[in-house]
């Protein structure tokens, strides 16, 4: 269980990292959005492996197609079904992993879990899966367009080095200038030397992913359960590596006096209501207020590292594991599009959830 | 929509502030839960309005009544319906609030997303509807205890007073001594010192919540997207007024190297394995692994103060609001319950599917 | 589990028999749809036990109380809570039926799911439980009006008493003008003879409730699990005692050619689309065509009856047990608000489910 | 939406007619199900076009590819994701359908509801959708093989040719003996006529799929909404061409009064608990009781027919449609698997719901 997520906007993905391939289908997307492969395919390329030197230096195509749901160009309606073939998925030599558990890797969960697993790659428990939700998240984007919703994410923290600016205080357009994807080029080019530091070192680095939803309508979020934070937060926590989310002032806001944190409502000349401050995040009761809506995750370092490390194998005796093959010494930059993507989830999901929601709004 | 949280130990809440009462209905607690109205009184008297000086002064009896579910002492599999009637819900003077929005509150984002609202007391988007989920969550604590699974929170921080020892290094069993829950009598009493501070000066402040819980099998969480933390993740910050949720090592160990920051895994003499540090949080790859899962939770400071603020009215003009009657200058001594409940429910929904995920413990 | 029903007008029932209360929660209903309890309690009337000579002399007042989801008189999106308290629900003699299994009833079958049950006056699985979703209909049907959908049901076959006449033939304003609920006046008074005689038989006997949707729009039903007709079909075999489920053509169309049977498209002077017969029942390919919507539900005889009949207890032994007190000899005119109630559920989630179908008719 | 089926062996489809191909995810298929393409494909074969001289003679080779979820011949707990690819999709001239509204066709509906649509072949509302049904349905049926349980399906009426005996009268194992899966091989020979001389009238003509589900323990279902038969009937209302359900006595008990239709409960020679008749249908309040489970399917007959039918196209104009290709005369013996599959889809779906029942059959 746990493979799909939205109620509206649903996806449902399948794929192990070196089975025959990965998929999503997504039921629910309205008839009418313009769906091409191309658009995916771009989204999908942020998200590949052996797309700049501080990333893994795998190979996957990566090739997104597209079975189902589309017809002359725009989605209709019926479920969109996507795959994406893995090109390579010959046994290598797993052996060195097939009965170990590498330390903080999922192995020895899903061992005791399902009494089995699908070693090759870390399985079902590959960050590989998420290629499957950047191909959905590439056409919740594309029906958040038609509203001008945008969803853009950054790296703010790459292990010690921390962004200090705020979001506004950023060039958004900057995002793709640099392989970090971090909007700032100097601190950009620091994070890129201490993540080649760490490649050099055979370690890998933690780090924060930075997001803004600007567009969103008033609205959005079903509480008290389906907050829209919450839901923001679950989908970000389902992110591989991701260990924590906060969002607007967040777990600084803590330290923080009412009177200080309160944001007050003002009118703007047009009779729009805003607030002046944004420590909401623009989220209040759980509900979107019209502001833009950022939060942060967090990402821990990569399990696997190139070096010796101690462990035991499946029968409990002491192993050593060594990290083999090619990985991602940090992993923020390739999970900015995936951070996009959840978020777009949630937004057009909950943009379709709100479409019942007044009998005054509801039309035959 | 969004009322409901779980999928097989699934609650149903609804209720607002002031209208005739609370409920909620427990969909899926299996057949033979010991259920007595008295312990589940007793978790909701840790919740309740005027329990100390430093929680509000109002008065609710929060008594709760079975309705349904429970024959003989123990559940029977069916559907345990309970209510919470609310004794003071005639309606005061609330014309201050009918028509103003006040900052950082729901007023505003309930008032466009439905087109109306009940304003007494906030309405739906009050906190006392998480009486319910209180109530709920003392079964699932009996639930659990069946299985010697225990949920514990504390209050780890009040605006800017932070407790520094980890739950290692914390007496647990001293949570409920002092009326703030914090387990290190000193910082309490400074944490108290600082609550009551901020209640002379009409102001309110934030705080942080943390979270233990022990006894969880292996096995738990049900990846991709309903990894365990991302449940518990939605979970605390469907919370009134939680603005953050980290889990492990959280957003600090962002900082670390994987070398620093990977748990080691190693056999103890009775065959049991375990990991020798739990930067993991108890989770890995989504799935619980058998260590204490623990967590924090960031609450922002109360909205409302008493003091007067500038906002505006439903019809965009200006209006001064000001906080009226008895409120809570900071939530996380009443928090504490909340998120034991929240975390004892994602825990009991978890460990009933996982039942049905390996073939051959399977039973007809 | 399995107490919820629907997806956006989203119901959870629950309650005994005997046990201190019923109740239900309405998650998802719009705002502003006008609500008062008279009108409800006029559907519970109904349903209600006692309201004729053909139906159980039980006494339960059914009195319905709103808790929460209703402000001034219509809806305000929040969860409605509504609770039916049991009046008499002090322990009668039930020795007869702890320990035995009533043939044809649930006991045998609640016993072994969940290893015990509430035995007083059939707990969980009497028909008692169907009060709440008839105060849940009354709602959906108040939403439905605001659109001109109407749902009406009415008795057309009692034992081997059957109407004739489709539902085109008869006067559906004439259903509540005798205590069968059936408009065909001679045949109603057949259908009261035969189950006065039933009854000083101290027999039971089964039944057909036919029903019909007019004002439906094109468009409701979410293929290809969730089609119109199956959610009705699974909404209508949720009733106690229910056995057979067939629209438009059921049963009796499956004898006839595609030529015989397939309708024709039309369209009328003033542009509208219809169909010349409707065979289809007013679905095709499981969504609404606009065409009239009818089916029919079997309902078999009720299995209490007040004879001695040989059975066994929960330890094998054989005994004798025997119908006592009040109880109804055919269900089907208190089970016509009881169809009409869970059409009106599936009519109005599937209205809510069909607003976020196009993305040309999605609004912010 | 609608695209999903089962809450805890959840299966969702993707796919049209004649778009590139059709597909299936099972997520909460246990870990440890003997898979193999082998069973899969010959299940699937059952169900293909152009087997015999009464199917359509049209070309698919329904070849099945598993993509995920199955490792070395076993499941692993995660999903299974499963692809059938369109051999035939280049577009042969849908000129003749593109704009007009087929009789009793969903086209009309599709159109309306959507606001465009796939009309090549029908798209998503053609019965080529359930080949991804049958392929899921395969492996629910290898994992109640497991439990000894078994479902099997026959053709019991072809237009007024009605087999009367009842299941236990027929020998199930002839079912595959004759083209169109009726096991008593007189009437067998009768209905193959009808078809082939319906076939040659160019029409059609509708029929009924009977089925027993033995072998299911005592407990499955999930009242009050989720009653076994329930969740079954809207299973096969889910079908394409369905018309009516109806389960153990069906529509026919109603005539029979309670003292002639309840089921004696006996104990046997071993203390199995059993009831002497099962008019039940071995669901008793909505629950399996031990007993044999089976209904009764009807299927109207296919709506195109090989002759002119006068009809509108989407201005609304009369137009002549006429059909084009290869149909089958009546759909009952491919609808066989279909009804198998989608029965094993709800029986293995309630066995896994029921593990988490009663807290004394709960492990960690």
């Amino acid at each position: 269980m746990g493979n799909s997520f939205g109620r509206k906007f649903r996806i449902t993905t399948f794929g192990e990292s070196h089975g025959r391939g990965l998929g999503v289908t997504i039921d629910g997307c309205p008839a009418g959005v313009p769906v091409d492969e191309e658009y995916i395919q771009a989204e999908l390329d942020r998200r590949r492996p052996g797309q700049s030197k501080i990333t893994t230096q795998r190979k996957e195509g990566d090739k997104v197609e597209i079975l189902s749901g589309v017809f002359e160009g725009v989605s209709t309606g019926t479920p969109i079904g996507m795959i994406i073939m893995n090109q390579d998925q010959k046994s290598k030599d797993y052996s060195h992993i097939a009965k170990s558990f590498r330390p903080s890797h999922a192995d020895y969960t899903y061992h005791e879990k399902y009494g089995q697993r699908d070693y090759r790659g870390g399985g079902r428990s590959s960050a590989r899966e998420t290629a499957a939700r950047v191909a959905a998240g590439a056409i919740a984007k594309r029906m958040l367009a038609h509203f001008d919703i945008k969803v853009q994410a950054y790296v703010s923290q790459v292990g010690p080095l921390k962004l200090e600016k705020s979001y506004q205080e950023l060039d958004l357009s900057q995002i793709e200038s640099n392989i970090v994807r971090c909007p700032d080029q100097q601190v950009a080019e620091q994070m890129i030397a201490l993540i080649d530091d760490t490649r050099l070192k055979r370690d890998t680095i933690g780090g924060v992913v930075s997001a803004v939803v600007s567009g969103a309508p008033v609205g959005l979020g079903e509480p008290v359960f389906d907050r829209l934070h919450a839901e923001l937060g679950k989908a970000m926590l389902s992110i591989n590596a991701a260990k924590g989310f906060e969002y607007g002032s967040g777990f600084d806001g803590v330290a923080l006096y009412g009177s200080q944190h309160n944001d007050a409502f003002v009118t703007d000349k047009d009779g729009g209501i805003h607030t002046k401050t944004n420590r909401s995040g623009g989220i209040q009761g759980g509900i979107s207020n019209g502001e833009d809506i950022y939060f942060r995750v967090a990402f821990k370092p990569v399990a696997t590292i190139m070096m010796d490390q101690e462990s035991i194998d499946v029968d409990g005796n002491a192993v050593t594991v060594s990290g083999k093959g090619r990985h991602d010494p940090c992993v923020v930059s390739r999970a900015v599009p995936i951070v996009e993507s959840m978020a777009a989830l949630v937004i057009a999901d909950h943009l379709l959830l709100q479409q019942s929601t007044r009998l005054d709004q509801i039309t035959l």
